[in-house]
């Protein structure tokens, strides 16, 4: 019996001793823990198991008071797995793209279409304080170039990290890089040649698509489960096309999704098969609402095929540009292309970071970030549920920044988008999601700002918006 | 009559002078203002015919009091102009820029390779003083995504700068980069295809040489006069086998060269009849040790074609990486660029910069800058003169950071490394600047460190070493 089914088996179990009035709307359900013990399941299996229960409107997570039976049954319903067609051509919306940034810095307007965290939300006193210690200390305070590997003190910090997910990485295999969008630059031009094929989930982050064309690679979006991620037997079938694999594995960007670790290794396993190089875009792992972070690909990586890339852009200083690497065995090749493309990532701003890391600041930080962010996702389902139309489908993430919506068939985001924004109200419109003519009728909403009543009425206004323009 | 004559004529007149007696050894020549209002030319003839005589061994350049007669005729000669084989195929030395490299951090050693100025020749007290008053200055404390195009703050300073040399360019016309390295990387990404054939000087800077090859560019290098850089009439006759051309303009690295205002002009008019695009790599201008700043190349620019870039890494704080690029037609592409592979350039370091440059304070301390290398350079060419074999040939350059050594023809510049080495001097074999076999009885120091009587003492430990190597 897979791990897969076993969890269904303990939803459905769950899921019908509350249709049955077992548990009370309300009622605090049994820890994760438990139902693992219980169950004799892994932790894993046991937040699989909620999820799919909170995903069918039944329980609803409570930060620091953990899952609570719902008080109605729910008309949410969730997204299917994408059916994206699996060919060629294809282009960017690019003009949609430009569009959406310009109203990126005018703060008059309501951004759900900004995937970054506010300002509130950093601990950006704290930040300054490292940052003053940090010139003082180091030599030549920090007008130096850096050793082209990147500051070896952060390079420790970060492989610390990798212990919660037994990554065993140390310093020597990390890379830093200027923000995560420069680290899937570097390897990319390292492992893919002109013309190459590389697979991504879809919708994927437009950055990525942006970043593949603009290096001449062909890009095949392949169905993708709103909650589990890429689709490993969509993939399976395209492995002789492609040359190399790109995912965001944890809280994908749009979707949310957050790969079972049972398909991480499978999809390690069949690149490694044919040594296909997988990038991993691990943004957002650190941002999980569950118990525990969950693993990157890179857990699984035998032969040094993933590149596994993350950054502090998400969590703590969008502006310091602070990233890294761990290249697997494309390390030297990334380090060359750094250094002669960019000499050094930029002292003072690693070292920061680095300081700030030490003495569990960070530790602290995140959990103080993704009760937050926790809290404003289920605010922001709430608020989607009681303003948008019925028919509405999304899913709560289990961690990120951002709800992936789903509109009536007949909606046309692109065209909301330009009506919201009459109204100050910035959405990111599907069709900046895919090379495609697809997700006409979706869009992502970051919930990254601190939820205030004001956030509630923009949330209503837009379901106006929307329901106008149906 | 053509400017380059006039120089020849005046600096032919004065070194009779000179000889007959006109001029006494220790007295001080008539001004360059003086020259150019007696001999009715312009300031750049009469810094060039000084030039010439400079280089001829019968005046020396005093910093603050302005050129004195030569107390004795130098034995010093000046190198040729340089005939690479032009032809494709060569490559790099890695090994040898990797050992090289790997000295560049062991602060045991006389880095006579290193082209950075010395902690002590920066303004590091005042660059925190800006650190911390733009940090509190900025939205989100410098924690912001910054706009793709880079501060604008700073780019209006940069474009004020221009004004030295009739740029006219606008903040709009300029794009920040993470130093210079990443402006070239990003106008060769977007200038250059795989294949394409890029001419350079010969010598050239080796991260130019590891720029193109690993971006898969055929590389031309050209002949190359030590005073007056790369030769138009051999670039003219391979205009039609190239698609860019890449040059430093302004004492260039290695050679110390700087492109006379009727080359520049005549090399810019040349390739835009092709509209071949050019990539002006001037690092050094600011660090001129004449009356005035050479103008660039973009001086002459009609069509948007040529690419200035630069950087204050050499003058103010190389470890912030903040350089710039003027991109002209290529704008978009490269903002485009960059936005896609970096997102942004670091928030706050840019800031800094913009501060700094404010108020005279970088124009304030430039002048010292230039005051103190000009001394240093003169040092070193002493040193060279007094310590080296007889027929050791150089030029003092009248800008930059580096001085070119021309050894006997049996001399082996990278077997020397090695010897130096074991003194803890390092310096740049000459192999490293050139994808040919050539250059190997030169090397390349440099004089970004404070004179003092221990690098003189290691200047005659590194004439000993060479004069028992050959």
């Amino acid at each position: 019996m897979t791990k897969e089914i076993l969890y269904l088996k303990i939803a459905k179990a769950i899921a019908w001793q509350i249709k049955k009035g077992v548990w009370k709307a309300g009622e605090k359900l049994p820890s994760l823990r438990t139902i693992s013990h219980e169950n004799g399941v892994s932790l894993n299996t046991a937040i699989q198991a909620y999820y799919e229960l909170e995903k069918e409107g039944f329980i609803i997570a409570c930060p620091k008071s953990g899952y609570i039976v719902n008080y109605k049954p729910l008309r949410q319903s969730v997204p299917e797995t994408t059916q994206p067609p699996v060919r060629f051509a294809g282009e960017e919306d690019e003009d949609l793209i430009t569009e959406v940034y310009s109203s990126i810095e005018d703060m008059s307007v309501t951004r759900f279409s900004l995937g970054v965290p506010e300002d509130v939300l950093l601990p950006i006193a704290k930040i300054n304080k490292e940052l003053t210690k940090a010139m003082y200390s180091l030599p030549g305070n920090g007008t130096r170039y850096e050793d082209p590997q990147g500051n070896s003190r952060l390079r420790k910090d970060i492989a610390r990290f990798t212990y919660n997910w037994n990554g065993n990485l140390t310093e020597d295999d990390l890379v830093t890089t200027t923000g995560i969008t420069n680290a899937i630059s570097l390897a990319l031009s390292v492992i893919a040649q002109k013309g190459d094929t590389i697979a991504v989930e879809s919708p994927v982050y437009f950055g990525i698509l942006q970043l593949a064309t603009s290096m001449g690679l062909r890009v095949l979006e392949l169905p993708t489960n709103p909650v589990t991620g890429i689709d490993p037997d969509a993939l399976k079938k395209v492995l002789p096309q492609i040359d190399l694999c790109l995912l965001i594995s944890n809280f994908s960007n749009p979707m949310g999704s957050c790969m079972p670790d049972e398909h991480k290794k499978a999809i390690v396993n069949m690149l490694a098969e044919r040594d296909i190089p997988l990038i991993e875009d691990d943004l957002y792992g650190d941002v999980f609402f569950g118990a525990s972070r969950p693993k990157p690909c890179k857990a699984f990586d035998e032969k040094g095929l993933v590149i596994w890339c993350g950054s502090f852009s998400k969590t703590l200083v969008p502006g310091y540009r602070v990233g890294w690497v761990a290249p697997g065995k494309f390390k030297n090749a990334i380090i060359r292309r750094k250094h002669i493309h960019q000499i050094s990532t930029p002292t003072l701003n690693q070292e920061v970071i680095a300081r700030f890391l030490e003495n569990d600041r960070y530790e602290n930080h995140l959990r103080k970030l993704r009760h937050e962010l926790h809290t404003n996702s289920l605010h922001f389902a709430q608020s989607i549920r009681d303003y948008f139309p019925e028919d509405t489908k999304l899913i709560t993430p289990q961690g990120g920044f951002m709800l992936w919506v789903e509109l009536n068939r007949k909606a046309d985001t692109t065209e909301l988008y330009r009506k919201a924004m009459q109204q100050k109200i910035s959405i990111a419109p599907g069709r900046m999601f895919t090379l495609q003519d697809q997700y006409r009728n979706c869009m992502r909403l970051s919930y990254g700002q601190r939820w205030c009543p004001f956030i509630e009425e923009r949330l209503m206004l837009l379901g106006d918006i929307i329901k106008k323009s149906l």
